[in-house]
């Protein structure tokens, strides 16, 4: 199979409520969109959520990994290229790459998924899937952005609080993925999207959360650096998830 | 001109991370892609926000009333027509249907546009526009829901309270119009939305708010029904918006 076949390029637009008060995408819609281009590439490849729930699993996204020396500005059309870079056996890793209208590359994303069981939701072994033949869409186009970290928060002073509200669940009835993106920004003063941009945007996805859920966000700035680490914890104290945010110029 | 070329019809899908717990679309993504439709329609006709943008105009969306038998599912393809209904010196409106992928109507929806200028940000004169050309793509289809209505809120305790965040802010630093439909039905049980769906929703935009600012909401129940008047204020007690929502079965 060539690289063209593995790789799966999708069309996007930075519609006038999906930019931000500078004009340009917010991280949550590119994530989103991010997430809807696997979507299309796996579903494309037989291995989509449709299909895998009539066979009892799903996918759960465990980590992604967003950076970029730009955001497309309001209007602008973008297109995101997907591919499968490894497949173990409880974990794949697929990685994205956005660009302008011009083809020119504007960022570098990598994310980690699960495959598990919607009976026992227990993690499934990939190689077992449908023969192990999602490996034939494994492709070496590189991704020059760091893998994922560990992210650690020492932090026992929470800088903002939510309770779980409607808009944030998804048709699971867990947090949805996307507005973790959201919450976790809005932490930060405007003053900060006003003089920087998110150059690199980590999370990592522990466990759900539920409607009327309080979720406490923690966080430390890393010394002499404009990179934070944030974790998200319930009231037990269970870390829901970390992220780490980088601005840059 | 016929009817035909009057109205514009704009493709969407109902993305995964775009439905709520029920695997409906929610209502804000609904909203958002009614103002796209309109936006695309507008644009093709001359009269789109980047061409009145360098005429020192742009749109204003005055109100809107959205009234539905039932959502798009989880994946599902739906379909918006738009079209002018009528073109006043100040206001314009503008209707919506919103189709199935089988061109089944699901529902309606109204919308009640003003003109200003970027220079006074005062109104402007519709009919001055382009020598009054919008009035060419009046349209006489029927839009069968009642028009937006009057809405007043008596309740002096807020039923909840938040701060403007840098994800509820727009291009033009104002609170986003979309986000405040969310915002608007997190203030409800989650029990209404399993035991419920929202048939109507209405909302009056009044006034501008900004980042930081804290918002209180205020809401009456009809009495004998399950339609609540909502008011949004500032803590001057200025209104920012007010809206109606209505569940059925």
């Amino acid at each position: 199979m060539s690289v063209e076949n593995k790789v799966g390029t999708y069309h996007f637009v930075a519609e006038p409520f999906h930019v931000d008060f500078t004009g340009r995408l917010t991280m949550g819609v590119l994530g989103n969109q991010l997430l809807n281009a696997a979507g299309f590439h796996a579903t494309e490849r037989g291995f989509g959520i449709a299909r895998l729930n009539e066979e009892e699993h799903t996918w759960v996204l465990s980590r992604l990994a967003i950076e970029l020396d730009e955001m497309p500005y309001q209007y602008e059309p973008f297109s995101i290229d997907t591919w499968v870079e490894n497949v173990y056996r409880l974990f794949t890793d697929r990685n994205f790459a956005i660009l302008n209208k011009d083809g020119k590359t504007l960022g570098y994303a990598r994310s980690v998924w699960a495959m598990i069981s919607t009976v026992t939701r227990k993690p499934a072994d990939l190689m077992a899937l449908h023969d192990g033949c999602i490996a034939d869409y494994i492709c070496d186009r590189p991704c020059p952005i760091e893998k994922p970290s560990r992210i650690k928060v020492k932090s026992t002073e929470p800088v903002a609080t939510l309770v779980v509200k409607y808009s944030d669940i998804d048709i699971n009835g867990h947090f949805n993925s996307v507005r973790y993106i959201e919450h976790i920004l809005d932490i930060f003063p405007l003053e900060m999207f006003r003089e920087k941009c998110v150059r690199r945007f980590e999370i990592a996805y522990m466990a759900e959360s539920y409607f009327g859920e309080t979720l406490a966000f923690y966080m430390d700035q890393e010394a002499g650096t404009d990179s934070y680490d944030i974790e998200v914890r319930k009231e037990s104290g269970e870390a829901v998830c970390r992220s780490k945010v980088t601005f840059g110029n």
